[in-house]
């Protein structure tokens, strides 16, 4: 739980009482390469913060073709968001694509811990303003973007994933064949 | 400002005092159709809290061609996020559709009313939790959609704002023609 300190301490400090009371809400887990985190049709009762390893969350459609909507790694906080705060059954997949270690937290969790804390509230609406940015940019991207365009929004979005994630899901992600994944690269 | 006072109180109550206090961190504004309340390059210095009116909020790429991120009417928040947070100048536009008034707050004195109000700190995260959702459905609907969800899906998101915009935007939003939009709406 050390490192859920440090990350929270990165927004903002508590003492070590507080922060006793919010790793109460937390809950660890171990999840191997393939295993799903959120499987569509489940409820998406956790929010997840990735300590280690890296997902894909996508929806698959009725022929079964996968739409990357995000990839999430180290330091990210992921889940189904419109299940998980409407308490409805998930319509989004979260696969596991390299070993990873996590930890859950209920949405009761979450807003007691909020409603105790003023600095939780504050940690929660920082990370949800960074997720909100993102998304405008992602759907920006999807509107206009020319495909150099997307690949590199999507090295500002996911410095650190670019080589932890076969270049078949980026391309996937991007709307881009491997071909043209494969010449953006090597420029 | 009673207005404001009828919005925030949907989600949290406030005392006299304190909403005497969250009222002097916004400034009323009266924006004519076809006026630009946000131009691209210019900086984001203001949410704004839209009381009467609508709005579009889009990207012009170097051609001229315009992308529509998101639509907004009453009771909406809105700005170019990315610029507002990051304090960037705006790569958006938001376009008065109809004679609209606005409530507007900086930054500082978004980040203030939440600071000092825990209320406010959760009003503003209840807020920012609506929007993500919204736009992780958007980014969907935009990945997978056939025009017929996206169609439904504008319905769920703009219930009342279907009337009000006129129809060549909305099917500029869908990224359908006129005539596939016409066929969808005959349904």
């Amino acid at each position: 739980m050390d490192r859920l300190r440090k990350h929270i301490e990165e927004i903002v400090k508590l003492t070590d009482d507080e922060f006793e009371r919010v790793k109460s809400f937390f809950t660890s887990r171990r999840v191997k390469k393939h295993q799903y985190l959120i499987q569509g049709g489940d409820a998406a009762s956790y929010e997840y913060l990735i300590l280690t390893g890296v997902f894909r969350m996508f929806y698959l459609d009725e022929d079964g073709k996968e739409y990357i909507v995000q990839f999430a790694g180290e330091n990210w906080w992921m889940t189904d968001y419109q299940a998980y705060f409407g308490d409805k059954t998930a319509t989004l997949h979260m696969l596991c694509m390299a070993d990873a270690e996590v930890l859950c937290t209920t949405l009761n969790g979450r807003e007691t811990m909020a409603a105790e804390f003023h600095k939780m509230e504050h940690f929660f609406r920082v990370k949800l303003t960074n997720g909100y940015v993102a998304l405008q940019r992602r759907v920006l991207s999807l509107l206009s973007g020319t495909p150099q365009q997307r690949y590199e929004e999507f090295g500002k979005l996911y410095p650190q994933l670019m080589q932890k994630i076969p270049k078949k899901y980026i391309a996937e992600y991007l709307g881009v064949s491997r071909e043209t994944l494969s010449r953006l690269y090597s420029r």
